[in-house]
């Protein structure tokens, strides 16, 4: 078994960023470098329970803390970064949810503005077992539980935005950032077009889970820890982030109204088979058309997320990207060690 | 075992329709009856191969036939309909789809519009093995082909609308339609709210298989011979088409923009879950963000659809409506003669 | 000076109708009659004042009654229906406006759900001062009142819609309807594609005046007595409805989200002026572009409407239709004598 | 007559920016100073004529240059700068206007995907008339031209972003920037809410005339010699930019979808006349519902602008801000010597 480079980050309070973009490297690590990384939750930990809202504990420019940004050596425009979850583990037994006052799917907002009286702010503490890896709601208002499976995830992973922009952690684009899909779960491989020299990836926001649509606003909320595996493809930047896990391909569409992130990730994902099983734009158009899952993200944030995505082995013979198969057999590597 | 009331249908071509709502009832029924009915195609089985195309075989008032309506004796406004569906086969061995002038959702259209030309009109036969449950694609553009399961499910069901309208087939709507999604299949049943007298209910559109979200406009096209099983629940309106399976229960938003959909479809799958689960809304509103899978219906209708799902086993001790479990054990008697 | 040929149409309560399509006949004229019609307000005048909410008086399908259809001889299919608005006066010296639950663009609404109350179902009655033209706001809450000019318009006319529908007079759409921009006002010629032979006009729900946008939903509400003149074009069907003033041309776009809207009117206007000036597609879209004029209509009903309005004088040399100016200069002739 | 304080920017071609934050400031001024600032075209000056296009000459992450940021003393977060815009003159006989690839509202774009090939990227050379203030459209494809009264606007004007983002040029937010309204002429007084320390205020791309929604994505584009007045209203932020003229008062909202935006601007001005006119929230709803002009900004940008008007003189009585009139009498005073 060949040696591992690995690399451990673990921020103190003050080295967490609230943004892609703008902020000094925190690391430099070398393409195939396992990160093993810490995150907090989106409230930074200060929201425990029912008595501690967010907008008293955690006020808005704190949300959201990164991990991050690690600059990758080698990585420059026009390159694509790979980003591959070996693992991702809750840090704590306990996890928070919430409704924030106009913020959410079901209530007015900020942006989608009425006259009406905000929901309340409310919080929810989840129980989580990490030995058999369930998490329980407990009803406010009654004795009502519920035990469902966990599935963690990271909401927030990317790059720094193009064109000099800084972003905050709670918006999502281009360059990934707050996507709040289910579908960044472990043993995925995550794919960002490179905008800066190091890429300047940088994450957080982990769930224990979360419905698709994140539909009040704020999912299972809690602290990570998440093994990254690093990788540079030269020269085959892609516009949109793409997941691939083993069983799929993915494309994400981020924009407002739901249907134009869902075009987005549609003509990404119709352009994708078109390369990789070397069929017309409208062979695999009718293709696509046919066999897409369209799960959505996110419908809350600053840009909703709609994620298109194909089994593989329902594709016709091909040429794919080795590059998930690769990162996956290194996880593994690990995995049996760590 | 009982003795089942069956009633067949299967129209003269001149007996189908193209509306919901604004014709006669073409059978009556009791609820409790078994109907074993035959639907034609979207194009009313008039385009056959690549070189029919639909604009010259079968123009837009011709398009998507449906079989009914069927007046249920005793449906009255204010109740709901349950509609189980007993079995959904593909009547012929092949299928066809196809892209039409400005339709589908990556092409401008009438209400999305651009100055841009229109795709090309295009149309693929696809090929069914009913004895393996499988349909292949053959590219239009090259030797490539994919062969992949069936999933067979009827795009268009519903009923009559209220206030006396009267709606195009190719719509949907608050009392169903032109839905277009793939969660109406073998085995589940859905709801409607009764706005008129007998409810007349139609239904056509069998896909043999359609992607989230039917993305290129057309999904995989073909007559169907389907069982349904009719029942009327009294004085229990649902607002929006609901669906059961033995696992889920999913409610269906139809809207634009996208997301308007999406928020009509949780918001009633956060209420049915409050009153089946006695949780209050805030607690439901908590547990179904977490939990709920959200499906893309169709991105191409004149509404979008988006579907809200939930695992039943998920969701805390309840009061649940014995409904779709009775016509299950009742179409599960069918299917042992049938 | 010609005789007029006129007919006076004023229902009686039972003959006002809430649906286009679908309705037999109130009256037939020849192409050149003039109309003098009576309008019921949208809440066939049960509501009067703070005391008589709409839900009590007037629920929600005997809303928006109109006066129609009017059958037009020789009007058919692919033809296109001239109505010029005469005179719309209120028929009365109050008119009434309305906050509505769930209803209107600054409330979430059945169809832009939310888990809040709706906003409190309130009545304002104004006071209309038809001899300055004036009408006056007086507040709930305060003394405070505002006197503003009147601006008297329809929010709904209209033909039978296509492909056999009959849609609620509350809903916009192609073939006109309750389109509630205030453009609709004396002095302009309104054009409709005709769908059924005798075109089936119909027409209703006039305001004292209407913000752009009709932002709560509901605007000065008031009968009217309305004179049209009516015309046909034969062969030269419209796609969407469209409006011709002594200063401007306007293409109307309905639809959800408002860009959609706004692009159906943007394209429509761009073709109008390409063959009306004889530009290139591409010329016109740069001259449009620079030219245009874009209010809203309503954001409140169930599709959106957006105006597109371009001077006349400010258009290269052209051809110009003759219609509006010709039935501009019969209306002067009847308001010589009436 | 008093002194006044005025100061030059003319940036040399090095010193534009692309960025709302992010920039050292260009200068420091104090309040009630007046600004003589020269502005670049959209494209930096390089697209002159049919042959030069934006592609080739002024790719993308140089377009749109600003002047600024200006660091105004005094300002700080929780105030608002107030930006009365003195005099707005073009600074060249001539402007350019274009068709850009995936860019316009009438043609697919990254957001709004499909899969038809883009229009095609065209140039149109406008000529201004400055002592007739008018300009000249020029066909390309026959020899018709229209002469019509030139309006100088700012496309681009705004303050730095909060939470440390930094935004391109191209886009509009809270902040204002790429707003793209033709409200923003001479004579008004603009609004924003400061972020940072010195509000860091930079303007940009004017336009000799702009129709409402910008529809091709491009207005009629040139450099300008514009004059400001600035002046700090402490501790008064406002969430959207705002405008007020001698006749209106207006809000400002910014988002997609266009109805998003339609709803920030209304809440906003229901709010203001509210506060301004001591009426209940539900009065100023009503009144403004039946009162305001709602001309769309832009519906090309990556937020869409929609602007809701009223006009002052039609409101009750009221406490009006002092402010627009102060400093419309200010410049007044400079206008008589310059």
């Amino acid at each position: 078994m060949p040696s591992l480079t690995i690399t451990r980050l673990r921020p103190t309070p003050e080295q967490f960023v609230q943004t892609f973009g703008g902020a000094p490297a925190l690391a430099h690590v070398d393409a195939g470098t396992f990160l093993e990384v810490f995150t907090e939750d989106c409230y930074a930990g200060w929201v425990r329970d029912e008595a501690e809202l967010p907008s008293a504990m955690c006020p808005s420019p704190l949300r959201n803390p990164l991990t991050g940004p690690i600059y990758v050596n080698g990585a420059e425009p026009g390159d694509r970064l790979a980003v591959h979850f070996v693992r991702i583990e809750p840090a704590r037994n306990w996890a928070v949810s919430a409704t924030v006052p106009s913020f959410g799917a079901l209530t007015s907002t900020q942006l989608t503005a009425s006259l009406q009286p905000p929901l309340d702010e409310l919080v929810w503490r989840w129980t989580l077992d990490l030995e058999h890896g369930t998490c329980t709601f407990h009803a406010r208002d009654s004795d009502a539980r519920a035990t469902v499976p966990m599935d963690p995830m990271h909401g927030t992973v990317g790059v720094a935005p193009a064109n000099g922009e800084v972003r905050s952690s709670l918006v999502p684009g281009t360059y990934g950032g707050n996507l709040d899909t289910p579908e960044i779960r472990e043993g995925v491989t995550c794919y960002f077009g490179v905008n800066v020299e190091g890429a300047m990836l940088s994450l957080g926001d982990g769930h224990a889970r979360q419905g698709e649509g994140e539909t009040c606003g704020v999912a299972v909320e809690c602290a990570m820890n998440t093994v990254l595996l690093i990788d540079v493809i030269k020269a085959q930047a892609c516009a949109w982030p793409r997941i691939e896990s083993d069983t799929h391909i993915m494309s994400i569409g981020v924009a407002r109204p739901l249907e134009d992130a869902f075009r987005i990730a549609q003509r990404d994902l119709v352009e994708w088979v078109s390369r990789r099983c070397r069929l017309s734009l409208m062979d695999a158009y009718q293709l696509v058309s046919q066999l897409v899952e369209s799960p959505i993200g996110n419908v809350c944030d600053a840009g909703y997320t709609s994620v298109a995505k194909v089994r593989k082995d329902w594709l016709p013979a091909h040429d794919a990207d080795p590059t998930h198969a690769r990162l996956r057999a290194l996880a593994l590597d690990y995995l049996q060690d760590h």
